[in-house]
């Protein structure tokens, strides 16, 4: 209440820091914020989805049992141009055409002015059925492989005094945005706008123009208030927009398509389920020599975005440790099932759970307690990574440690919990800000600004997701340019009116976008000469000025080698939790997490920490409870009585504390935070039930795995 | 029900003639049709109007009392093209400037995202008042005069052997159509397209190019389904149009607006309140030698559409009666209410209550009972009218009066009731269908048919406004063509698609529009060569027939004199209403209304039927309860609690019966119906008084008129 009062006083003065009042707060309190189910367009028709029942197959024929008056019908001989998902490669049809690779893909679109009538749609559809590949082992399809490698492998572990080996597992997790996927196409003029909940309007843009054949100005898409979006809108926009837009060119009327809950989690993309094996050499006295690390990725039916994953996967795959030998290999494959996505950590949180778990397990095996393992090891200023990145003066992980260790008393706790039922747990993790690689290099984001009549308006297709973009945004505009917030005009992303500012993923929005704005809006206060922007728009009117990414001097990518800077910077943290388990039912309550995080200069304290709780909340649900239960290339569970997510209730308290080491080449200061906390919550909470003799290598860690690993404990 | 049974079998068979199932039935009855507040575009913003609260004088200051952050604000000095509400004259202006002539004037537009802020808007307006024109008697300002003059009124007077004269009034009456008046407005390309609740989407189209000084390419006008119209929506959706347009071009985003009940009723059009004075020469026996009429109508405060108003109501001024010697002579004027404008029966409902109850004290002063004082003359075959029209052959009111005296009994009934409670009254009235004099001819409507893969796509702008006009158009053209009913398309009027074919008013659409829909549906059919057009599609793809109206042969009209066919042909029809009276209160109960009507061939009986039932029933309110108090040129009763229309309970039974006189110019005959049934059910329902010895000369005839005519009787 205090900041929110605060807010409202805050004008002319510099607001990077401050609790800021969000942009799109009043709408959404007040409910005048529109969603994809809000809109009602002149003439709109729903559309729905015929999908595939089996995993795999041929399709022998379809026949429509039901009175199709009135109804706009679209199949794969429907699509004008290519009949393809246009994403990194071209092996996902926007519509089944013969043949089907999982459950639930899109076979048949319908469409109908009356939603209703939509229910009475009856289709039946005749496969020839083949066998479907469920086990990622099994699978003789790789979709990408990677290896980064670092040293003499035999060297280090000829080193070592001691190899610990270990396989990790982690399952499918479903987004869960509060909003399913929803679009809205509206033909006219020869092209097609639309508007829709995604994360990032550029790749829908790209997908369309391939599927429909259109020209790039003859397409336009506009991101609508979007009610969450975890990485589940980055790709996934991309197929419903798709089908939306052929029915909408198809009947020359505008056409909405909002999943139901069912249907999102049957048909969309899900977090990568992970296998990882580590093999560690380490000395006596803790120091690590060797690290070979094997990673398989589920990939689902098709590549969508797995190579990326894979690689993101990979790259935080040895957590924040030094070593000097590593090997790093990973590969990931096809399986029938729906494929798999971008999801909140994209690859990390699966990769860090093992190297997490891992580590405690290396502790365990030298007598050394979880904060003295990692303290020996933590990456400090000047080290290099796997991939020969260089840490720099002021990066690395001891310091969140050892804030994490100080704050809760970590070694006197444990202490005090031995022999209760209460453990206690910590991970220590990194999050790379950004695109990987050379990514932003080949983005050449642009971002600008435009003088108003009263102060000026943010060009950029950065998509506000719940998250804050709007809002952090406009706050380094209005401090690089010295006027107050409210005169920063936000509009919703649209790439018929903004450049292409790069998707909205990565954590990179504030980092890299939030940087562009910056340096526009100081270039932006040259031009004015001290003039206020009301004064130079009434002597000279508009005036806009585009800024362009380029990439910090020295960073240097080889992608072919997998060696240089593989991000511009990495963000920090330390998870601490405490849980209490009950030994009959094997059911963990979490109680507390601290978590200690260096996520560069905060732009708004009270947004960065809810990304840090909500990030958290949901490494607490893939932790413990959000089990996707596949049976036969199907969603088992795919509702929300037994999938389950955190409550309010099951959320623990989340301590957050910010070390804020301001990175030179973010805006003001700022690296990213929103992927960040999902990667340390699950290995901290398995690593207290460790210390509470459970043995857990796999989450979700339901009743059943921890009583199972109790009676093998 | 039977007849709905049969709808759904109708097929290839001819379908004129049959209540085929309405074409907009089904989204209507399922709720999947779309109003305009129904539609939410995204970004959209709602708007408000600010309005004068005194009806003449000087606006001396504006001031905004309110945060006006997120709002846009529209004044006079906003407007790109000119400051008019382009209708007939360039009198009134968008928004006032300067000056303001009646209560509810718009002054300022305001526009916000959030609906609810609307409501804390504070506008403090100083003004220097004038003092206002309130009766129209003593108004200086004419806006049209008209004389129709036919024969020497001096020698008819001179041949009668007596004189009667009386004055006649009618109040204001409100449409109260189920929908108010609402428009959606979306800027885009440099243009912008209005959605609406309308009946002319050309003359919105056209008020809105010039208004936004924007070229007619760009500016599209859709109508959206409407509740309703009753020529309400004939002339405001032009005003309001146009405010939703100014508010979206400054703002740059959707604007809706949709007016409250109160809004509706206190800001739009009414019906012309009238005052008309009769002086009758007649012989001993009954036959009209001198017809000399007066007419004033009340037209507010802006010219809008009253001088066809008065044009019509003199045309209709003298009921379907032939005498040799006719002057009518009538002005509308000016005072400082809303506006007065269209409104069903257009000038006529006024002029036909004084002629209707005239000729009642005239059959009185000679004896002659209602039926009797008629029959002696009612218009004939080879007749002329006031302005030398020639009555045809299958024309004239006599056969109407007949079949309802006929089917009433009157004379009979008349007599049975003697002494009690309940009275009889007949009223015989006529409505000239289509556009008055050379109007048609300056329309110029067209009217497109399109091959469509399955059968035709019909392009008018002819509105569906409750009244089944597209239902209708769709059966002409059907019949026309040979083909299904279910496979003619009617997409809604959209002036980017389909050719002008003239506004949705005067009872000319079925005549008019489907006349020149049946010439297009027979042409096409001769091109098909007895090819369906599913085979002729699969030939030679799309074909197009455009029809423009020419006037049938032998028409003439001379505007100046006043003098020719004023209309291409008259509708006629006899209403007998028996009502009872409590002498106590004054409250009259209308028992049963037969209705007798020749609309040449009836298209859809159930539909024709139910315009006649609505008619009357409007009619009976417009008799008995519909009263508009202005009180310092405000309507004091703008809501439903005190503005009493007729429930079902108070509407009596409608008993319609058709007398079907093919017209040869119209769509297989068929003539108008729309306005008619609206011009009879007032005097017939006054007269049913007058038998029971209320000398009532006034609508309404509400309790206190009648309890007043009862005491000087």
């Amino acid at each position: 209440m205090k900041g929110a009062r605060k807010a409202h006083a805050t004008r002319a003065t510099a607001v990077v820091g401050h609790p800021v009042r969000r942009k799109d707060g009043l709408d959404k309190v007040t409910g005048a914020a529109r969603y994809i189910d809000d809109l009602v367009l002149p003439g709109l028709l729903y559309g729905t989805t015929i999908r595939s029942t089996i995993s795999r197959g041929e399709i022998a024929s379809v026949h429509l049992d039901f009175d199709t008056t009135g109804f706009t019908i679209v199949s794969a001989r429907d699509i004008p141009g290519k009949n393809v998902v246009s994403l990194i490669e071209a092996d996902q049809p926007s519509l089944a055409d013969g043949r089907v690779e999982h459950v639930g893909e899109a076979i048949l679109l319908l469409a109908h002015a009356d939603k209703e009538r939509l229910l009475d749609v009856r289709v039946s559809i005749d496969y020839r059925p083949a066998a479907p590949v469920v086990e990622p082992e099994l699978s003789p399809t790789t979709f990408k492989e990677i290896t980064i490698a670092k040293g003499d492998l035999g060297r280090g572990f000829a080193e070592a005094d001691l190899v610990v080996e270990g396989e990790y597992r982690t399952g499918h997790q479903e987004h869960l945005y509060i909003e399913t996927n929803g679009v809205l196409a509206v033909p006219g003029d020869g092209g097609i706008t639309v508007h829709g909940s995604l994360q990032c309007p550029y790749y829908v843009h790209r997908a369309l123009c391939e599927l429909l054949s259109l020209p790039e100005r003859k397409v336009r898409v506009i991101q609508t208030e979007t009610g969450g979006g975890f990485g589940g809108k980055e790709d996934y926009p991309s197929v419903l927009a798709g089908h939306a837009a052929l029915l909408a060119l198809k009947s020359g009327r505008p056409v909405k398509m909002v999943y139901d809950r069912a249907e999102d989690m049957l048909a969309t993309t899900k977090r990568h389920p992970a296998i990882v094996r580590h093999r560690t050499g380490v000395t006596r006295d803790g120091h690590l020599t060797a690290i070979d690390i094997e990673v398989l990725l589920d990939g689902g039916a098709y590549v969508t975005l797995s190579p990326v994953v894979l690689s993101r996967g990979l790259l935080h795959a040895t957590g924040p440790y030094r070593c000097d030998h590593v090997r790093v290999h990973g590969r990931v494959v096809k399986t029938n099932t729906p494929p798999n996505g971008a999801f909140r950590g994209f690859g990390a949180p699966q990769t860090q759970f093992a190297a997490e778990v891992h580590m405690d397990r290396i502790g365990e095996q030298l007598g050394l307690d979880p904060i003295q393992v990692r303290e020996r090891n933590a990456l400090r200023p000047g080290d290099t990574m796997a991939t020969g990145q260089r840490i720099e003066a002021n990066g690395g992980a001891l310091r969140v440690l050892r804030e994490a260790a100080r704050r809760t008393r970590f070694r006197q706790r444990r202490r005090a919990l031995r022999g209760t039922d209460r453990g206690l747990g910590v991970a220590l993790f990194f999050h790379g800000a950004g695109f990987t690689g050379s990514g932003e290099v080949k983005l050449r984001s642009k971002a600008t600004l435009e003088l108003t009549r009263r102060g000026v308006r943010v060009g950029v297709t950065a998509t506000e997701i719940g998250q804050g973009a709007r809002t952090v945004l406009a706050q380094i505009v209005a401090t690089a340019l010295g006027i107050p917030y409210e005169h920063v005009e936000m509009p919703p992303a649209d790439t018929s009116l903004a450049p292409d500012s790069g998707p909205t993923v990565a954590s990179r929005t504030t980092m890299i976008v939030g940087r562009l704005l910056e340096l526009a809006a100081r270039d932006l206060k040259r031009r004015l000469r001290g003039r206020t922007p009301a004064e130079s728009w009434r002597a000279h009117g508009p005036i806009s000025v585009t800024k362009e990414y380029t990439p910090p001097p020295g960073l240097t990518w080889d992608e072919e080698q997998y060696v240089g800077d593989a991000y511009g910077t990495w963000a920090w943290a330390c998870d601490v939790a405490e849980v209490e388990l009950d030994r009959d039912t094997g059911i963990v309550r979490p109680l507390r997490i601290t978590s200690v995080a260096d996520i560069g200069r905060v732009i708004h304290p009270v947004m960065a920490r809810g990304q840090m709780e909500g990030g958290t909340a949901q490494a607490v649900g893939y932790a413990l409870t959000e089990e996707v239960v596949m049976r036969d290339g199907r969603m088992a569970n795919a509702q929300l009585t037994n999938y389950l997510i955190p409550t309010t209730a099951d959320t623990p308290e989340i301590d957050v504390v910010f070390v804020e080491r301001p990175y030179r080449n973010g805006a003001f200061g700022a690296k990213g935070v929103g992927e960040l906390p999902m990667d340390g919550g699950a290995p901290a909470i398995v690593n207290a039930l460790r210390s509470l003799g459970a043995d857990v290598r796999a989450v979700p860690a339901t009743p059943e795995r921890v009583l199972d690993a109790l009676s093998k404990g």
